[in-house]
């Protein structure tokens, strides 16, 4: 049997937030579903952010509510603050993932506050967690931890006391997110080493663009270190409205195309999967859909992993 | 200093090959020109092919003879039999890079001829070039190493004796190609290695499609097995007249960022090469061209090798 890798399609979430139209929450609740029908277990469903700065996530609280009648589906959203974590627990969600960004200029422009701040945020949304009765898994996604498109540069020694300080904080999980695409396969394989003698096996993902054509080539490079969670949008939707000159997140559909022919068994039905582009297409009909597998079709030589 | 990688530009050649319109000779003149100037240093610059089959590539010996012009490049020319390898000596080609199919049905298609023929003929070909006063470098290329959209897949070991049987014929260099982009980087690890014991250093390249977006992470995994040199394609173009589903090769401009990134030295300037696209354009409006990085931008981060 193939080793097991986890796709988080994180498309209702990173795909939608900057997407030209509002998708309705019919069809988001619908696409959600098929793409859990095609074997996905993971869905980063929306963010619980304030309604007035991006309208395309006001119905999160429904669409967990509908997610969460997806049978062994672990239903994610993203808080970046105690606020949102709190609205992503009252709606039920099984995983939160708090955006801490790297860089300063980046967390200024998509928090409002600096690394530091929200790390304390961090630490009070933790506490407050671990104070409920119904326990909620608390990620921390480190952004712009391979370069910045407002800072240039990040050392790996920034990232890594990011994720120490995080860590520390107590949250169950840090990913580690190429927000702006900058990352090469070299810096990948160095700095989730660099992280993990830091934080162990607390470092659980990553969370790459494809800005520059790279993604699926970094994701090798995390996939050799022995990273086994990443997360991908359907269709390469995606970017971030706080981050100039990002593009969208590695596709979905061309990940586990190579996941499973490597013999990594995701569980997701390829052809299923694509299946599901249909619904995007159909109610977001401007947004233009990436991916390489879904236009060539898949080869008749595919064979998923056991 | 970097490690050095040659990347082999193949644009004027498997890009144009099945361009809609004919690229006129000046310039294809320039755009190579152009392409050299950006620090490439070996071009394959046409194909020595019957112009009936392929009118794209009726200029190829003046093409030939203007790239003789450029000091430093070694030129390169396709052959598929004596014939063309005697008119690529004529010309003055410095190499000749002869296809040879796994594949018995991509090899009936392309070449007319089933492998063990083709292979005789590489055979005719090396004896007849080392019969000349003038040296030309004898590279053969394993077409649809990696799988074939007309027979499927094909068996590494069916690559390996392929290789083995041209080193024997006595060319200078074997190439492993993805003709229709069916590799995933795993089964490139284990061909390289296959292969590489069969033949050692007479394995030299890789030649990648991006058919399913897979191009980068194959050419990683080709990395990391120690091939430093890789063919590619200025904005992407090309595929195969003779092979249904194929599409472009991988993108120079991309290629070379994620090279240069990683600290592999390819003495090209980027933003030369990218400049370099604006011809083609220009000859071929029709023609989309593709690459992640000529549309994100070069992004402030980047660090060519020393």
């Amino acid at each position: 049997m193939g080793e097991r890798v986890i796709v988080c399609e994180v498309g209702p979430r990173d795909g939608l937030q900057i997407a030209k139209t509002r998708m309705p929450t019919e069809a988001k609740a619908r696409w959600i579903a098929a793409i859990a029908a095609a074997g996905v277990r993971e869905i980063e469903v929306g963010s619980f952010v304030p309604s007035r700065l991006i309208p395309q996530m006001a119905d999160t609280a429904e669409i967990v509510a509908a997610a969460l009648g997806i049978p062994g589906l672990t239903v994610a959203a993203l808080a970046p603050n105690l606020r949102g974590a709190g609205a992503a627990h009252a709606a039920g969600a099984h995983r939160i993932s708090i955006p801490v960004s790297v860089s300063e200029g980046h967390s200024r422009a998509n928090l409002n506050r600096a690394p530091e701040e929200q790390v304390a945020e961090v630490r009070r949304i933790v506490q407050w967690v671990r104070a409920q009765e119904r326990p909620m898994t608390v990620q921390a996604g480190c952004s712009t931890a391979f370069g910045c498109s407002i800072d240039g540069a990040v050392p790996a020694a920034k990232t890594i006391a990011m994720a120490s300080a995080l860590a520390e904080a107590g949250v169950d999980e840090v990913a580690l997110a190429d927000t702006v695409g900058y990352a090469h396969p070299a810096q990948v394989r160095a700095l989730v080493r660099g992280v993990r003698e830091a934080i162990g096996g607390k470092l659980t993902g990553l969370h790459l663009h494809d800005t520059m054509g790279l993604g699926l080539a970094n994701a090798l490079a995390g996939l050799d270190e022995g990273i086994r969670c990443f997360d991908a949008c359907l269709a390469g939707l995606g970017g971030c409205p706080y981050a100039p000159g990002a593009s969208g997140n590695i596709v979905t559909e061309d990940l586990v195309f190579m996941l499973e022919s490597m013999g990594f068994a995701t569980g997701i039905d390829l052809g299923k999967l694509i299946a599901a582009r249909a619904i995007l297409h159909e109610a977001l009909p401007e947004e233009p859909l990436h991916g390489h597998v879904p236009r060539a079709g898949i080869p008749r030589t595919y064979r998923a992993a056991a």
